[in-house]
């Protein structure tokens, strides 16, 4: 079986979850490629070499210039800050590697579509870290939509919220400023749930969006009087129109007070309608219109091992499925895109939609306008 | 005590909520009124006849107009199709009556500020019946917000879902034609969620929607081959501003397969957060982000005797409330209004306002811009 | 058509249900028979006037011997505490009335058979305010096992928890008596889940259970270091046996911290499930095992006009019913049963039947085996 | 750091779950020791050595006999089925191994016995791999008893219920008879939640129960008419007393239809109240008494990293943590425990104590009366 090497930059909060799932995949799956965890770069040598123990990764380095210039490692797999996802993967394309990096692809749009272009040049694959769509829960609502068990779509709404920065003490970090973060909940969390509309419901052709910076500031340290600006949104919502004909809404938020994993979709068709919140990740609600009238409901699913992927983790349904275990399969679909020569998604290309997307709707807030995500980037 | 002698127009749907009430009224309440089933009034003497009989009514009559003009009503209350309401009202004021309207209070904001201006100059006292908000659960979070504990509001999520025309196989009738409905969802359900809002978050200052007729004809009749236009929208939705600087979004729609009642709001503030859904009536969910980190989460509050209007139908919490008692509370509200004279809310200017709020969805709509609630009527 | 002419003994917590049931029965029903408020007896002449005022009754009394000897009187309510049920019910039954008892409806099983026996040879009717098996919920239930779509009933689930005596410094109150309750938590509340065990699944056969007095002593006035023993149960619970041959568990508690109206059941069958709990009363989840794998799961019915007796109340579903509306389904049921004549369920004799069941139970914990309800009472 | 070898015998269903918990567990937590997975044992050679591979183990075996003596293996770690369990622990113990065992431990508490008997003399370290009590949401389930945050507690109800077995059709397999299986429901489930309700309320003193096989006859093959009986219930439940004082009921089923993950509990105390369902397994609900009356409630905790070992699998609050995460902690508690020399639990003394509870159901079942479960093996 052939090796796929994998090259790992970064290992905070997210590189964390990709070590986890590197560390289960080739025990879940029957990978079609030899998973190798080839190298790890960390912002110094002895982090890096200490977090190389910890997740198995056979060599590490302080530079992660050395990582995307090595021979031994097919994938560049890019944990770094939002900030660095260009660049980083611009180097790592420039020699010719696959590369699987996390959400949100760049900065902006057009970052995003020089960094399509350069894939496409080069001939390497790319797959972006959605993982929320991996999750079988999401799958089975895919499969059910496809199927056309509720008809056409006729309405999705959907919302990514959370509550990490609800409280105005909390100090300003990186993801405060444009220029570490770029957007602010939009990048942070929207491009998770735009990327879910898309995957459910098709493209989106046209957006009208509104932002706002709740807590316009914030101390620079916890218990400082000292206070900076705080320069992209807390929340933002958007009415959208799809490609199909379908509408929506999509709404987003850091500062949603009780909302810890508020990823959620409510998808409407023609003849039933799906409902799904991510901190109940492994259940789906189902609602047929086409049943008799006195036995109408919506029917919690549990996810099981009829469903996507999930048999792999459990033969019992309703066992239950973690955060990183979606992970595990969205590594499942790197090695075997890159072992089988086969395409992979999301792909760059989704994650430069998803980016026009969330530029659109900034687009169409500063001019009070609908936009459409063909006039951006 | 003072009489208040009540003229009833129209006994469908919601004229037989309002015949509940009045039966149940009295005996809930201490009323500081002797309510008076005083004259019903229907579309011919002998279906006016029966009514009266089933709903405990003194006299009846097969012509509205005399009922108006009845000088042993003091209340008029119009239960009839939307497109009447004014003409009605307007009959009413004219001969000095109190009038209790159902929503929405007519087809336009136009329509509805003569109403307002009207009642005015009479004298007379309004009400229109916005019922869901006299729901204590409703009650209850009006209050927690008032109260602060969920500090200022920052979002405001509403909707009103049904799917009463789902199926498009379902003829047409009066609901899908302007000259008889106005708008569809929007007049129909919205009219609702957005007096919700208002009585929850304050006035709204501007909007931006957008409106969709999904299923374009209909039946004329069951099984019918003929087909007819649907004129006005199945769904809708709408960015919002308020007054205050809160932001939010409203929807709305007739074809939401699988929601029966689907009146829900979810209100964000910088220390908490409430989760409603009318499905489950008594149910208000509440967050506080002030509880200790390990703590924190939605907790359930079941109505029950301490709070708004819940213990005149029950000394216990949690034993639950239904659709006609929160008319009861409406219609204690009309009689101690107008017995005591004290104002009344929602008055026709909230009606008013909430017509304006419709039709500035419509023209932003048509005009794909914000528009600010003061440019309409 | 025939007058129903009611005597109602006591106003409080449930003689104030009673009232208001009566007050909406006319209007949300077309009874068989004219309800007539006629006369109301409390314990002083005053508050029985003034009560009579409130639920427009006819006429009152301070002395309820004079209610039931009065022959204007067709039908004796008894809303007096648990002790006095009896005395009223057999001085009632002795002048030819129709008596409509509130549960428990005796101290024990043996008093409970002597009513039983009384009225079958006056020949009056009687009923059982058993009132939560005329929720629409669980009517729609009944239906549903009575139809066999969830196979042959396998096993019974319910309780009946509240905790309404959960705090220790909550003085004792004639609850916590022999003399004025009878058993605790069971005469208060379980003999409600019995009824309705009785009522899904068929009579009870044989019972083994087990009681416990959780606090012993409490003040006998608020704040008072003065404590007196309390003389029944808290807490119990029992597993039945059913004549059937379906098994199960029922369990009690006044002090079950949480459980405002905790009566709940899930009735598990050959081919599927039901679940329910009182404080959603307008839900009940049904599950069908015959359904594909993939598409298996509890679907939430939302009651409505499909379903036995709501449409009386809504024309649509989800809207909701409330408390009251139960009460007044069996006032419905009261009348109707009087005026043409019928069968009225649950008469005294299933009245019987729970309070044997009851005092079975307390016979099994005392000597700690199962106990067949024939022998007892 | 010390080498902790692994022998596993056994990859079916949970011989998978602890392959996977092996993966995950050394890049999940800092071990103390260094696990190796050194041997694997399957009832074929050539199958032994394709899980092997599968599972990253780095020898294989068709005999487990050899596994058991080879000298470089530290734990023995058997997921073979129930009735192999004794024989298989005993020879580990026999050559100084450390035993990690599946549940039940044994056929019976006899049987259970002699292996805690064995393991002490041989000052061998025992676990039983009882993993849903390292689900995080019942250690903070425990925290919080055992804090005192919900007072003393006075019931417990528990259930571990599922379907597998509830299509009459379906064959009979390995788990329906008493040489194979032993117990049939209480064998499979209720171990699960008699653990559980001893971990969380402590250690149970008698019991009562009652049991029944419903489907007494199952095909030999699927779609066969040549049918076989089955030898042990399908469901039982008993009504407990703990050693504390608290009562409670234990109810568990195999044909409880509906019912996929059907572990769950409600602990109530004398100031709040617990409840949990697996299916939900980040999920708490927390209730206090203590709290105004106006704003009581349950609250719904979502497992986040300030509860115990959620941190090692995600930073963030509602995230999600799987089924095989409670496995990954039970690995860690394996590993820390050995490499540490460190007592761990529940260990076989535990894993006796459940099977004696269960084997004094079945007592108590036979001969119709309490049992102390001090009586038996």
């Amino acid at each position: 079986m052939k090796d796929v090497r994998i090259g790992l930059i970064g290992t905070g909060y997210i590189g964390r979850a990709h070590a986890i799932a590197y560390a289960q995949a080739p025990t879940v799956f029957p990978l079609k490629g030899n998973l190798v965890k080839a190298m790890l770069a960390e912002v110094s040598p002895e982090l890096a070499a200490k977090r190389a123990q910890e997740f198995g990764f056979q060599r590490s380095t302080g530079d992660w210039h050395e990582l995307v210039a090595d021979p031994d490692i097919d994938v560049v797999d890019i944990c770094a800050p939002n900030f660095l996802h260009k660049t980083m993967a611009m180097a790592a394309i420039q020699h010719g590697k696959h590369v699987y990096s996390e959400k949100p692809l760049a900065l902006n749009a057009r970052d995003a579509r020089e960094m399509v272009d350069a894939a496409q040049r080069a001939g390497v694959k790319t797959l972006v870290g959605f993982n929320y769509m991996k999750n079988p829960t999401s799958q089975l609502a895919k499969e059910i939509i496809a199927s056309g068990e509720i008809g056409e779509v006729v309405h999705f709404y959907g919302t990514h919220n959370e509550d990490y920065l609800a409280d105005p003490n909390k100090p300003a970090d990186w993801h405060c400023f444009k220029e570490t973060a770029g957007l602010g909940a939009l990048d942070d969390l929207a491009a998770h749930i735009v990327n879910m509309a898309q995957y459910l419901v098709g493209d989106i052709a046209s957006v009208c969006g509104d932002l706002q910076t709740v807590i316009t500031q914030r101390p620079t340290a916890p218990g400082s009087s000292e206070v900076v600006l705080v320069e992209n949104e807390d929340q933002a919502h958007a009415m959208v129109r799809f490609v199909s004909g379908a509408r929506g809404v999509i709404e987003t938020s850091r500062i949603a007070c009780g909302r810890k994993m508020g990823l959620t979709y409510v998808v409407t068709g023609t003849k039933g309608t799906l409902s799904f919140t991510q901190e109940r990740m492994a259940e789906l609600k189902l609602y047929r219109h086409d049943e008799p009238e006195h036995r109408q409901g919506f029917k919690t699913l549990l996810t099981g091992p009829q469903h996507p992927d999930y048999a792999a983790f459990c033969a019992s349904a309703g066992h239950g499925i973690g955060f990183n275990d979606q992970k595990t399969v969205e590594v499942r679909d790197l090695i075997d895109g890159i072992a089988a020569d086969v395409p992979m998604w999301p792909d760059f290309e989704e994650g430069w939609k998803v980016s026009r997307v969330l530029d659109a709707i900034v687009q169409s807030h500063e001019t009070a306008r609908w936009v459409n995500v063909d006039e951006v980037g």
